[in-house]
This record gives C-alpha cells, structure tokens and sequence, in this order.
C-alpha cells in the first residue's frame, strides 16, 4: 500500500479521529437518570440514546437528518455459479431505487432519510477473484474514495446498504480471511442457493483465499471484495472521522465494517447493529465485532433494509431522551 | 355473570366477531409474491404486512390513524407493600401524560399516533385482593366499558397502555390465575423490587388466590385484576370486534390480553406482540398466548412504551408491501 494512496490516507485518518465527547456522555447520563421513569426501564433504549449523544457531542440530541446511500456493484466471481439471480439484476435494481420501487425507498421515507444511490462502474464487474484478484489498488481506491466521498458531513446518522449480486460470497471470503474458521462456517443461501449451491460457494471461497492469500484487512478487501464493499468501508470510515453514529446493515455491510476494524481497533465504535439477518454468517461477524443487534427479524435482503428499520428504534429512543420531563419538571414521587 | 351485564354483553360481540379477511389475504400474499426482492428476504415483516392486510380487508393498505391509549388505576393490594413507588405516582403520572412528558408521549408523536389517556377513578382504589374481590361486579362492569368506549373504531393500528402503582402485582395474580405453576413464577421486580419484595409479592398473589378463588377468565379479572387491567381488556376486545390489529405491549397487557383468550378462543388474532420485556413473567405469558415479540429491548416501563416502538416495525412492513414495485413494474429478473 503506497502513502499516498486514498487506503493509505482514509487509514490515517480513522487513526487521528477523535472520537465521541466524555463530557456529552456524562451529561446525557445524568439527564437519563432523572427522567420520569424507574431507572432502567427503558432497556437499552437508554444506552442507546446515551451512545448517541456523546457521539454527537450533544446531550439532548435530535436526528433530523439521516442519509441512507445504497451501493451497488457487479462480480466477476458470478462466474462460478454462486448466485441464485443472474448478474443483470443488479443493474436492475439501481434502477429500481432510483424510481423509488424497493424496499430501501420505502423504509427510508418512512423514517425520512435522504437516500443516494451510487452505481460503481457495473458494466466493469470486479474480476473473478477465484482467478486472481478480485480489484487493482486503484480499483480499490476508487471504491473507497466513491464511498468516502458519498457521506454528507451534515447527517446525523447513516445507513449504508449494497447491491450486488454475488455479494455475499465476496462477505463470506473477506470473513473466512479476517476470522479465520472453515468456509462452510461463513457461507449461506444468499438470494435463495439451494444445499448444492451452498456447497459450491464454500469451494469458491476457499479456491479464492488460496489463489490470493491476501495478508492484512485491505488487501483482504483488495483480493476477495468488491467495489461496493469497499465503497461502504470507506463510507463507514468517513462517519467515523465525521462523528455520524451509523447502523450497520447484514452481512456485506458488516464484512465491510469488519475490515476497518482490523485496521484500526475502535473504528466501528460509533457502530450499531441495526438486525441480525437469516444469512448465518451474519450473526458470526456481529459476534466477533461484539456487536448485539437491535432487531432479529429474519430479514435478509441487504439494501441497507434492516439498519434502515432500525432507525425507528434509535429515533425512538432519542425521542424518549430528549423529549421526557425529569422528576422534578413533571412533579412525579422519584421513589 | 348477569346477562344484561357488560362483561356478558363483551363475551358476546367476541363470540360473533366476523374476523379477517380471506380474500385479503390471499391477495396481499400473491402481492408480496411479486415484489422486487428474493423470496421471504424480508423476513418477519412478510408476515406482518399480509396479517395486517386481511385484518383490514384490503391487500395493500396504509397505516394512518395510529391510536395509544393509556388506562391508569389505583390498586388496594399497594397495602401489602409490593411496590417500589408509592401509590400517588399514578396520579403524578396521569398528568405527566397528559401534559406530554412521558416516555410514550415521545413514542406516540414519533409514529404519528393519537394519545389519550383514561384515568379510571384514581381517588378511588381497587380493594385490596389479599383481603376480597378487588371490584364488585359494578366496578369490572365500568372499566371494561371505558376501555372498550375508548377505542376509536376509525383507528387503523391500536396500542394500549397502562400506568398503576402495584398493577405487576395484579398482572402477576392474573397470570397465576389463568395459567397455573407457581407464585414464583409470574413475579418479578416491577418498577424496582429487591428479593425480599418479590419473595413478599409472591406471597402475596398466592393469598390472593386463596382468599378469592375466582372461577372463570372474567371472575379472575374482577378479583385480582384491576380497573386499568379490566379497561385494557375491554379495549382490546372492542378492536377485535372492529378489525383494528393491536399491538400487545408488556406483561400487565398481555395479563389483560390473555383473560379474553381464556373467555373466547381467538379474541387476539387480531393482536401481534410488539416486544418482550426484562419482566421475565411476560416472556411466559406470551409463550403461553403463541405470540413471538418483535422487539427485545429490556424495556420494562409499561405505558405501552414497548408496543409503541414496535409501530415502526409495523409501519416498516407495510411501507413495503404497499409501496414496493413488482418485478414486472421494475423490470427486474426474477431469477
């Protein structure tokens, strides 16, 4: 990895961001402890709120403006059959989330979030990393920058979600890398593989990591990823250094958030995790990210579509924080 | 039970309840056969949508009149210091709603749903169930007639709450009651017990019974329940009757709830549970009622702050069911 280039630059930065505010979280703290209500009682809504607003540096904090940006990528590795859908689909659905159709589009307007969607370079599909590797460094590069450069420094929250058919076997080959275990332990059903597709996909993961051996988190990305993936890496990271607390999607997003973590320790700190998704893997990677997620609802379509639910639990949960009377306004007996 | 009784009248409009749509529901499930996404990638919220939808007679509906209700009562069985807080919070507390100060307050304005609150004769506690019948005939009759009034039968989605110092005590007896096991087993530490509290309010609900032995769902209701237990249960039977789907909140709900499944097999079809709750008596009853929470959060406020939350989860499911194109809308493969 050269100095100069934009892995090497968004790596420095993760290093030098400063992180959430001791003195919001102490005030927050104590604002949560005087609030009508028996301390406690509001579960994990409390830290919640309490995470957030040190994050933002502001006690008593709103979320008036979350951004949701979905992106999408097309994979060299379908090649090798591991996808239940075609690869045109992909560039269907982009299409689908500009006219609005998805299921993103309608989880982002109910809970009004600004969505972008940034296609990156679909009729140049990564390369079939069970050959070779998946992205150049400057493919590489791009992706991360196309992500970094996605997140508006002015949201207060941020959804990150994905496109790509084959993806999750791209998440399946950077977790088996980061996480070690067997293939098999970090490959499912995807889209809807039947037992023989599962196999397969185990197979390719394992052919992909031998051919590359890829050594450290980013060349993980480089040789098993895909410019999608890297693009919600360099987005997460970019929330990082921005202060923006995030909700982690699925899998593929959390593969994603996995690198940063092997990179820097803490990057994802100013990470939630929005669901757990029906794809298996999902729940290992939340599991040695020490992430318990919000909702468990058996979703998994990726999009970004369970973080973006989620962010009805954490609006809510500031909207109990920062909205409640304490004790002593309202009147009520503290006990 | 006299005929010419409410309780006997409520039974009745239960018995003759018409139920939801068949046609609607095959109709949303041959929708949601079609929508831009894999097959059941959207989990839980699959189910919810086409549920919701036969309720309301029409495959692709909106969620728009939201209604909350929170009943409040005052219980005698406080005496036998199986609380916390001390009895006048209730009151403090009614006016904490009603002036918006409250944790469901901040739920309901989130989701965009109207709140009222029903205070049930606060100055006027129930008797002390230890010592006899927590209400005369006359007083269930009441309550469960100003629950049932409440409802507003043009609201699309109904949550009903609770606020009563001491009402676990009467949820936990209810529960005893209904179900059978041990004291033991349906008490926990309400708004703050230590274990001498819950071992006192074990012993406390088992008096209960004894002293009362009550015969029947609603004789159960009228002797260890109380006024805001009783008013829930009529509000939940009214939308049943209605076709309004409800959204269960915690273990004094649910208490309220399972009487009226004990009285009419099926009166809470209508019903999904918006959470389990860190009481750990409400994660048995709804076992026993076969409802699986759609949030696990550690709340234990009440209120209905948990089924509150859960709104968005509701709304999440139809925003995408009745706003997402089909393939053929989209262009998209469908694999």
């Amino acid at each position: 990895m050269q100095n100069d280039s934009f892995a090497a630059q968004m790596q420095a930065h993760l290093q030098a961001a400063k992180g959430p505010s001791a003195a919001a979280q102490v005030e927050a703290s104590a604002r949560n402890d005087v609030l009508t209500k028996p301390p406690g009682a509001l579960g994990r809504l409390e830290d919640l709120a309490i995470w957030y607003a040190s994050w933002r540096g502001d006690a008593r904090p709103q979320i008036t403006a979350p951004q949701v940006i979905v992106f999408a990528g097309n994979h060299g590795v379908v090649a090798q059959g591991i996808s239940a859908f075609p690869a045109e689909v992909t560039v269907q659905m982009v299409a689908n989330f500009e006219r609005g159709g998805a299921a993103i589009n309608q989880l982002a307007n109910l809970h009004g979030a600004k969505m972008e969607v940034v296609a990156l370079e679909l009729d140049r599909p990564t390369f079939d990393f069970t050959q070779r590797a998946a992205m150049d460094a400057a493919h590489l590069d791009a992706a991360l920058k196309a992500g970094w450069d996605a997140v508006d420094p002015a949201s207060d929250l941020l959804v990150v979600g994905e496109m790509g058919i084959g993806n999750t076997t791209a998440a399946a080959a950077i977790s088996l890398a980061l996480f070690g275990g067997e293939a098999a332990d970090w490959v499912g059903r995807g889209t809807g593989l039947d037992d023989a597709g599962v196999a397969r996909k185990a197979e390719v993961i394992a052919k992909a990591l031998e051919v590359n051996a890829p050594e450290g988190p980013l060349e993980v990305l480089r040789c098993v990823g895909g410019r999608e993936v890297a693009a919600m890496a360099g987005a997460i990271a970019r929330a990082r250094v921005e202060n923006i607390p995030l909700i982690l999607d699925g899998f593929i997003c959390c593969s994603a958030a996995a690198v940063l973590e092997k990179l820097v320790e803490g990057a994802l700190d100013h990470c939630v995790a929005g669901h757990r998704s029906a794809e298996a893997a999902h729940g290992r990677v939340l599991e040695a990210l020490g992430k318990e997620p919000l909702l468990t609802l058996g979703l998994r379509l990726g999009e970004g579509s369970g973080a973006a639910l989620a962010i009805g639990i954490l609006k809510g949960a500031i909207a109990c924080h920062s909205g409640m009377a304490s004790f002593a306004e309202a009147g009520v007996s503290d006990g």
